[in-house]
């Protein structure tokens, strides 16, 4: 059958979805979610079928595409299209049996994961894994399985060295940038460390995005490698990469319902981990009730997972249970948390005291791992010496940035000061207040917004003293902020 | 916020989805899939958000919304509508609480009901709530509660009458069309009726697609209910009344994985009788290979289900299992089963004997559930008096239609008859194929398209016997169809 294609100008979000007229569907026998070979040319991509309910949508003779398909197939409005019916993807008989309580042999995880990889599965279908996962946990050996099948249906950085540490923290902490304290300081001990972080999803920066403020993230795979050979080490955006891409996409259905899989969390982590060929990995699971991990023995619970499947990857894993109760640092935002890592590496006094405690204690961890006694006070020398500061700079020009002193950085033009209204000791101060003030603020997108705190948890308060300032950019996005923060800033103080 | 609408001219399906761009979203620190009021003066209604990936497709100041959407508030290009953050709906929290194994309460599941009524869900959403009771299989009492909600949200008929008799079969057999024989033969016996059908989905014809060859069948439920009180009976389409509109929605996000949820298929199956105030429902299980139930066991347990439902919702259940290894009729597809019916009604030779042998047997259960003796003999009587006929007339004539000739209903004028080549008995019919060359010659879109047979399974078949005729209104699907049968025509002759 051929038939002229309508572009429908919007993104599917990732699936390859097209949308056929019900006589057209019906002349082939196709029902939703069948699945349909598009032919143009060469070019040929097998998507999703949807049926449109009115004929002033989709006409007779039209194929509506989404934006995916145009991208895949390069085509354009009224260019002409063969359609031929398709088998739905295996897979999906293999969601099936997970979502029936079988466990799934390595051939079946790795066809569900070149699937989810190719955009080959809709929203629905993909949800039907995820829940099925999430259900019916995978056994230690699926997750494995699916740790690998995400790696290899991705790209894989590969360099011949020995030991490669990395480190990764399951989040929900603002502030917490203890990435771009540590590798400098591993990567001037003569270790190397390719470590690759992510950019914001809900929180007022992702160690990408403070990164960025300093220096380029985005790099292909081949200019990465580059900068490691050169200094050690790097602090990339993983999300240019295409590192386990099948773990994005998995993510992006959990959220509306907050599911954590735990499998997928562990083939998610070690999957990025193993594709940049991490040999020593150190994992932060902080505790506390706003943070990822709620409870103490769900900590203790998912440390015990991870030993094993890192075990089982033959990978040295190290898991610490810290403390997520509060944000870590000072800066909350791309530029405030940048200059508290400047200030702290150049050993100014503003630098953030928990922030620089929490940095030396990982490294510790670390070193103990490699066999290197007295982590904790080579890793304070490395600061003081200024060679992990020097360490830093050489990163930043090789990823294209320069050396910029703090207070140089440039912090958003507005600002108002919440003042406390009583005296007494900082009980608690919520993360998720202090996430969201600092996202209303502009952050991360503008990446001078957000605020810094003045006050942490069990700090003494006078009635008068200033708790945070919020900084903006932008007046309009300033006034949302001020006005949210002024109905509740987040500190118990009592 | 004020943002401008931009119509994007596609169905979602269902739910009620507009679309921001990255920096409006940001500014309000929404995410894909939080809620938002949409306010265009006194309307206002609560949609899930998308957010587009460019600036090209929805740019700022813009917010692009789904049909339902322009449906639901009565929208057009470019008007200006005011965006308030919203909560995610409840229900999300309760879907999460099945995903996890909890039981659910009746507020729970009436939320979820009602979420899903008003199109409050994401698919994803939905697919977790099915996915969590398909592997957490709801208990009896859910199922109930779920068929008691999806009742209630919805519309109901209620007649003072009793017994009011009702039929259902768990389909998936080419032909089989029981109802359009039954219904009049229980309505002429002086009992009441109310039957509603559906259309086809996958297969050649619904009941409400061959009754729809005779008269109307789109009525609202003022209007069905007249008909029932003038007739004692109705063979009206249910998908046009407003009965457990929930359920509708369910199996929309089953079919991709052909899912089908124990409690939620009895649920689905109750509700709709529920809603029309059935007190007796005859339940028909046909087993088979091809088939929806495909073996003995499974009918049984089901059955079982079905029987245990019935009693905690008071109503008297009789289910049967029979043969669904064959189409049952020899016309498949709508206006063939028609002629059928009428054939069999007016007790021409012509008439189908499995049909008419299978119709005899449901009516003479039904009849002992009501507690009337011989109720074989008395249906063959009401059938051989002609009082099944004039029955049926009457039904026709009260949902406009008039009466007709079986030889004057038109079937598709392009034939082609599919020859046997080889001598034996017929072994095998297969249901799948027969659907499948009657789909492609055009039924059920095309009334007069389908098959017509001459052989059932047990009839001895000489080289070069008609197997059946392939019959279709247009050209281009005449030629599709004699194809297909051509390489596969679904019978084993050895």
């Amino acid at each position: 059958m051929k038939l002229k294609i309508k572009d429908i100008d919007i993104s599917s979000g990732g699936p390859l979805i097209a949308v056929m007229n019900r006589g057209d569907a019906a002349l082939l026998d196709l029902h939703v979610m069948d699945r349909i070979k598009i032919k143009r040319g060469k070019k040929i991509e097998t998507v999703v079928l949807d049926i449109a309910e009115s004929d002033e949508i989709i006409p007779k003779g039209k194929i509506g595409v989404f934006e995916e398909v145009i991208r895949s197939i390069k085509l354009k409005n009224n260019d002409e299209v063969k359609i031929i019916p398709a088998r739905k993807p295996l897979s999906l008989d293999f969601i099936k049996k997970k979502l029936d309580g079988y466990e799934l042999s390595k051939k079946e995880i790795n066809q569900i994961v070149w699937d989810i990889v190719h955009n080959k599965l809709s929203a629905v279908e993909l949800t039907y894994f995820v829940a099925a996962c999430y259900m019916h946990v995978m056994s230690s050996r699926e997750t494995i399985l699916l740790t690998k099948a995400m790696v290899e249906h991705g790209d894989t950085l590969n360099i011949a060295r020995y030991p490669i540490i990395d480190k990764h923290c399951i989040g929900g902490i603002p502030g917490n940038r203890t990435t771009l304290i540590v590798v400098p300081i591993i990567a001037a001990a003569g270790y190397t460390m390719p470590k690759t972080s992510s950019r914001s999803i809900t929180s007022p920066a992702g160690t990408a995005d403070t990164m960025e403020v300093l220096a380029n993230v985005t790099f292909p795979l081949k200019k990465m490698k580059e900068i490691i050979m050169k200094t050690n080490a790097c602090i990339v955006w993983g999300g240019s990469l295409n590192l386990a891409p099948a773990d994005d996409k998995i993510i992006a259905v959990e959220r509306p319902l907050e599911i954590d899989a735990e499998s997928q969390l562990l083939a998610s982590i070690m999957a990025k981990k193993h594709s940049v060929s991490s040999t020593h990995i150190l994992i932060d699971i902080p505790g506390g009730k706003d943070a990822k991990v709620k409870s103490k023995n769900a900590a203790l619970k998912l440390k015990t997972e991870f030993e094993k499947i890192g075990k089982k990857l033959k990978k040295h894993i190290r898991v610490i249970i810290t403390d997520g109760n509060q944000p870590i640092g000072n800066g909350i935002g791309p530029a405030l948390e940048a200059r508290d890592v400047l200030w702290l590496l150049k050993r100014d006094p503003r630098k953030p005291i928990d922030l620089e405690k929490k940095c030396l204690m990982m490294c510790a961890r670390i070193f103990e791992m490699i066999g290197i006694k007295d982590g904790y006070k080579k890793s304070l020398e490395i600061l003081d010496s200024g060679k992990a500061y020097s360490k830093m700079i050489e990163i930043i020009k090789a990823q294209g940035g320069k050396e910029i002193a703090a207070e140089d950085i440039k912090i958003g033009k507005y600002s108002y000061d919440i003042i406390s209204k009583k005296s007494g000791i900082s009980k608690n101060i919520d993360n998720q207040v202090i996430s969201r003030i600092s996202r209303i603020a502009g952050a991360p997108h503008d990446k001078g917004a957000g605020l810094y705190l003045y006050k942490h948890v069990g700090d003494k308060i006078k009635k008068g003293d200033k708790l945070f300032t919020i900084y903006s950019e932008s007046k309009h996005e300033f006034a949302f902020a001020v006005e949210f923060a002024k109905t509740n800033n987040g500190f118990v103080v009592s």
